[in-house]
């Protein structure tokens, strides 16, 4: 059939539609399969159980499963949901927020699409304003995101710090960072940050929203994999929110991919925008990640699982994917970044001939799925190398797998290494 | 905050978020609330508990709960359910389908949001084509849905053919509706019509189809009342799928819109589209409504449902609401749509002072919530007077409550027949 050329946003080659592609790759015919590509989280049974024991609540309860499955949620999403997580929000982040404060979407990646093109492109003054990502690499999903006449990104490439035992650090080069209110529309930045694992610290955090607030621009926050839900930084960070800012959080990395649901905590004119977009869009968002987490939530279950069994559990596998990592090196001129949150290794082939995506190919005919890190270089003016030798490792799966297959990663990489 | 442009296609104004935001309105302070508004279908007891067993098992199965919550699903969809699905559409349609020709979304709406834009617009010729409806009114939800510069749908009035009873039926104006590959990028029709319960015939459909079929235009089915189900069709109809029709499905009807989920049947050129749609919008459907749906498409259990509980079920609420209409009518100068499916009676009130929007206004302050007429009819290029005299009531609800909200309603009619 013919499409128009609307339909070229929806590329086949888009690094996110490969990456989900590559989550349900079947094993090669000769082998088993490594699946260290995708963001899946890790499968916890005990966080798992607990999500069991409230759909088990909810399903016996005839009416409230009626409502849940056979009503159309208001277009803003689940009323007591938000509002309970507007009280639990309030006291940590010291600002009386309430349901108003709260959109739910159909998972964080939509909650993007809305909010990036309602902050960036042409506006009504004739400006073209894009959306700024302090720190080039960002998460892949940002990029593609544009539905309208051209690109929407501007990245700022990052400071590397080199640190011990084989690790760097990403930071904000704030002498090249800027924003300007007649070319920002808004500034972008997760936290963790996915690929790197970095957790760009209070002190920077600071500067950066302070630049925003001064221009008057907003500051996207996307805690995917931050406070106060899932919680997965292993070091010092502490909770941010203002009236500057959108704080965009997801269901998914509590355990929940499968049901996608997205929470947006900003200032009521974003979240009406977003509550117009999930009716324009989808007349309203799901029902039933809201449904399943409003117990725990309740009952503070939920804070207790992140600190007693989410956090450890990341913590144990970084700890082991480390061990595989250093263990295999050998005298490879490898890499990673300081995996201060979510759950990559984010490793460093420096000088690698072919590159990363080369590697990843290699790796991928031998069942090593992984993310070649090209992808999350998007929004930069001019190219650079390091963008080439960078590659994404989920650590979330099986330690087992985990572990067998950064080994195998790495021998790809020497022979790539020795034979170009 | 600021927004850019592009922010306006997510305006409060949209008919679909007025209509959305209108389902969860709280009643009159010194009255009853009439909630024959938005499209929430019937909550079924029978469908219910088939669909709550189905939970129960899926919460009772450790393994399968893992998955449906914690692994994303393909983007294109959940593969076991497409491939059943596939199966039975196989024999439906006598020709041989496979889970390609099927792609998952977050309902209807969402479908429609990526096909209207991947088909209408600029081309690469630079040609500018348009959605063509072939019978305004249409579905409120098409309208909202361009992402480019300016509106993408193009109507034709339908033709009104008066039958007794009060009765009248919309036809598709053959000799003004036109297909033109070079201004039309598709056609779309929804059998059964909502706002209309209209059901095309099928010798009108095969029209159609030949029109779309010679001028190279592929055809949008939106079946989200129809065939094979949820089956909300009181007359004869053929189910009708061929390799130029895209069929637009949903899990809502059946009783489930509280978990979102579409259905897209078509070539795997368009359903590719759809997969990669899913992954930069919102990197994987949700699984819910196919893990829940899954057991009974399996086990025949839905065809039961449909034929033994839900027509049934639909066909008695539309007796007893068209009961209540005739009874309440008097001398009015009043006619509705043959209902020959969905779960509407779109009622004309023929030069009535101020409109239907008055009426629905002056009906919602007295906790009658409906939707106006006016818009359903998008994309006409000339202004209508029928458009201005039409109301939509939903008869799914409570029969007691419908019955009584028909009365009030054509109370306040009356008073705005008589007093202007």
């Amino acid at each position: 059939m013919n499409f128009s050329n609307y339909a070229k946003h929806y590329s086949s080659q888009s690094g996110i539609v490969q990456l989900m592609e590559d989550l349900s790759v079947a094993p090669p015919q000769d082998g088993s399969l490594y699946p260290l590509g995708g963001g899946n989280p890790a499968h916890i049974p005990e966080v798992q159980d607990a999500l069991r024991e409230s759909a088990l609540a909810l399903a016996s309860d005839r009416h409230r499963f009626a409502r849940m499955i056979g009503d159309y949620d208001s277009p803003q999403g689940h009323e007591a949901f938000r509002q309970c997580l507007a009280e639990q929000l309030s006291s940590l982040f010291q600002r009386p927020l309430t349901a108003d404060n709260i959109a739910i979407t159909n998972g964080s990646q939509a909650s993007f699409e809305v909010l990036f093109n309602a902050f960036a492109g042409r506006y009504a003054d004739g400006s073209w304003r894009h959306i700024a990502l302090p720190i080039a690499p960002e998460y892949i999903g940002y990029n593609d995101m544009s539905r309208q006449e051209r690109g929407i990104l501007k990245s700022t490439a990052a400071r590397i710090d080199l640190l011990g035992d084989r690790q760097f650090k990403y930071g904000v080069n704030l002498s090249e960072f800027t924003v300007e209110p007649e070319t920002t529309g808004a500034v972008c930045l997760s936290r963790p940050t996915n690929p790197s694992g970095n957790v760009i610290s209070d002190a920077e955090l600071s500067q950066v929203a302070d630049r925003c607030r001064t221009a008057g621009v907003p500051l996207i926050i996307d805690g995917a994999y931050g406070l106060p839900f899932p919680g997965m930084i292993y070091t010092e960070a502490t909770p941010f929110w203002d009236d500057n800012t959108i704080l965009c959080l997801s269901l998914s990395k509590l355990g929940l991919p499968g049901v996608r649901t997205g929470i947006i905590v900003a200032t009521p004119d974003v979240t009406r925008l977003i509550r117009n977009a999930n009716a324009i869009n989808g007349l309203a968002p799901a029902r039933t990640g809201p449904e399943l987490v409003l117990p725990l939530l309740q009952s503070n279950t939920l804070t207790d699982l992140l600190e007693r069994v989410i956090k450890p559990h990341y913590l144990n596998k970084q700890v082991a994917a480390v061990d595989a990592l250093l263990a295999a090196a050998g005298d490879l001129p490898i890499r990673f970044h300081q995996p201060n949150g979510a759950m990559f290794l984010w490793t460093w082939f420096e000088g690698i001939p072919g590159g990363t995506h080369e590697l990843y190919r290699r790796a991928a005919q031998e069942g090593v799925v992984t993310v070649p890190g090209h992808h999350f270089f998007q929004g930069l003016e001019t190219t650079w190398q390091h963008a080439n030798e960078c590659l994404r490792i989920n650590y979330a799966g099986d330690e087992h797998t985990v572990r067998e297959g950064i080994e195998r990663l790495l021998l790809i990489a020497k022979r790539q290494y020795q034979q170009g």
